[in-house]
């Protein structure tokens, strides 16, 4: 038998290190001789940067603590293939040192694009009469890989994001015998607002929940924005707004770049670029003249994994047990996917889908999950997203702070 | 024996609620007979904003359930007394209210403005041979407080702060195969550089922690903080800068100002603001070429209760409660203090302190805990704050979330 090199692409999450555990476990057990680890993803393979996985996980603390690490424990890279018929002699480095290291399993953690790397690795090898097996493991706090109920990675960014407007409308709260205040919440997700919709679910009785929520779904209008703002002023001293780092104007522009100007420079004498959130805020300041701030959760919302949600570690610890299992039974070409058999009691399964097509889609919120005036989610989106945050799993702590595995 | 009456005043913190707790058990096991609250503190209070807030704590679940709930419950207010020799009438109504509740006992969280408050109080008082007690409980994350080892409040947003230095490092660290990654880090702290030199705590074995740390103590030199920067990535192509939000120039000038320009308008028409950390990532970016983003932890270090500190939420609860029990002895005119006997193994007292001289003193870091080069703290501000952020308490969860208590 061969062996097995796995490695990570693309934006991380909270989780994409428990899909790493999965598949390390799965080969441990299956007897695997050696398991290979690719240092950045792709870009560092065609480096050689290859090495020994398997002697890093001697013990479970070891795979237990790797649960519990934020980022590409291996390192990560957006790095795209070229297609194997534009660039041969790519793919035969590729092949040559799968040789060298006597490796026929191919494991990639990753999104959109990195199952395009399985997929093009895959054709190749069919093509070529090879041997070698590819099998991706989905990963994306984005939630746009279409064929799987949800992708890992998402319900603990959902978690991380929910929880902190909880924590912030609160805060926002505080002021009531003030000026009004307002905080426009910039979340990410490019084209898809599954992210953004999530900050519904801090919606409770203890909480009201955002004002409004703006997905890149749906044009976003300036003008309908402010004056329903001002509208809720009327009875309301708190508001606050959860926004898509993607919105973009009718006409396609995006409202971040509509920000930029090539003719300002700062005292340092730098152009700036504004956000979402800074840009909306800035909005009402000056047409509602209110206080407003803007609050981005940045890098915090893929990588706050001392706020994970139990569920979301334990599926992405399965799909990639389950991606190492298949791939030492035979399976090539697919990617795994969870399916969800009911959401309430939750109860989910795993398939494998046929990688090639899911590299190109983009899934997107329904439109008909969003609410008909565009500034909300449906309960359909709130009874979709709800399984996926329940359920905590603690970091080990050392003086106070979560204690993290590291490469070295 | 008279009522008693507690507000909360200021920015508030992940551990403000439980020093009300901590009041309000102590006034409760002493047999006060109305424990009311005040709503956005003295703001709140001069609109008649009471209520009776021992009606609200009937059973022990709800006090824990308050010290897991982050920003003010009661409201908090930035409302500045005038000089009671300046505005008698005010005095008076407060007063006159007092009398209305039968309240002789009055408590106020916050910072350096609120002990002013009680300060004024005390001192209209004792000059009108009053028989009303003032009693002030520290709280401010910025930990300026004189006479006090550190303030409640300051522990937990450390620990916050800390952790997501460590989540977020590990994350910018996984694109090590591409180009330089440069993250500025802005953190809260206008005068005093307390949270940002907490940053350092992310040092660990599993960690390299910030490579440059950036307080207000210090002028800030943007000529010689390139430098630095491009001598790091000469060797290193992750780097994290910490910037406490309250930078100057040497002379004077707020780094965030500098930024300004007031001739500049976005593509909406509206001028924009820029803070520290987008300063001096687009300096980075503009000089030295490379990509730099800019992250604010914002609103979260304060009311990030998902990740408080054992020891913090303890001392804040403690000092809650020792300032309504000594009210009820007879104490005014003084703030509840911390007062450490030992850091390793920790080991803390509290003292009572006359109120007079604590709102005009801002507790900055000591100019011997910076490094020499102005770009570090030494081992003594770590061994100061490192007992501050151990322990953990966790939420009380509900469908997957931190619940709350929120007031009616």
């Amino acid at each position: 038998m061969g062996n097995l090199i796995i490695g990570q692409s693309g934006g991380p999450t909270a989780v994409i290190n428990s899909s790493l555990a999965g598949a390390i476990k799965a080969a441990t057990i299956n007897g695997v001789e050696h398991i290979y680890g690719m240092r950045y993803g792709i870009e560092g393979f065609l480096q050689g940067n290859i090495f020994d996985l398997g002697a890093y996980f001697t013990n479970l603390y070891d795979l237990s603590l790797l649960k519990r690490t934020p980022a590409a424990f291996l390192g990560s890279c957006r790095y795209k293939l070229p297609a194997w018929k534009d660039d041969e002699a790519t793919y035969k480095k590729i092949f040559d040192l799968l040789e060298e290291y006597k490796i026929d399993k191919f494991l990639y953690i990753g999104g959109n694009d990195s199952m395009d790397t399985i997929q093009q690795l895959y054709d190749y090898a069919v093509a070529h009469g090879r041997s070698e097996r590819f099998v991706g493991i989905p990963k994306t706090i984005d939630n746009d890989l279409p064929f799987t109920d949800h992708t890992p990675g998402y319900g603990s960014a959902a978690k991380f994001i929910a929880t902190s407007m909880k924590e912030m409308i609160q805060d926002n709260e505080s002021f009531g015998a003030g000026e009004p205040r307002i905080a426009v919440v910039e979340v990410m997700g490019r084209n898809a607002g599954w992210l953004t919709g999530a900050t519904a679910l801090s919606k409770d009785t203890d909480c009201g929940g955002p004002d409004l929520i703006y997905l890149p779904e749906l044009p976003f209008d300036e003008d309908d924005f402010t004056a329903r703002v001002e509208k809720i002023l009327s009875h309301k001293k708190s508001i606050v707004v959860a926004a898509s780092e993607g919105l973009r104007l009718a006409d396609g522009t995006l409202v971040c770049d509509y920000g930029m100007d090539a003719s300002h420079t700062d005292a340092f004498g730098h152009q700036q670029l504004s956000g979402v959130g800074r840009m909306l805020a800035n909005a009402l300041s000056y047409r509602l003249g209110c206080k407003s701030r803007a609050i981005e959760f940045s890098l915090l919302q893929r990588c706050a994994t001392h706020m994970t949600s139990r569920t979301d570690i334990d599926e992405a610890y399965n799909v990639g047990y389950i991606a190492a299992s298949k791939i030492l039974e035979g399976e090539t070409g697919t990617m795994v996917t969870i399916q969800v058999d009911s959401r309430e009691p939750y109860v989910a399964h795993y398939e494998m889908h046929d990688v090639h097509g899911i590299a190109n889609v983009e899934k997107k919120v329904p439109l008909d999950w969003i609410t008909e005036d565009g500034t909300y989610v449906t309960d359909e989106f709130i009874n979709y997203v709800k399984p996926l945050v329940i359920g905590m799993i603690e970091p080990h702590f050392a003086a106070g702070l979560p204690k993290h595995l590291k490469i070295k």
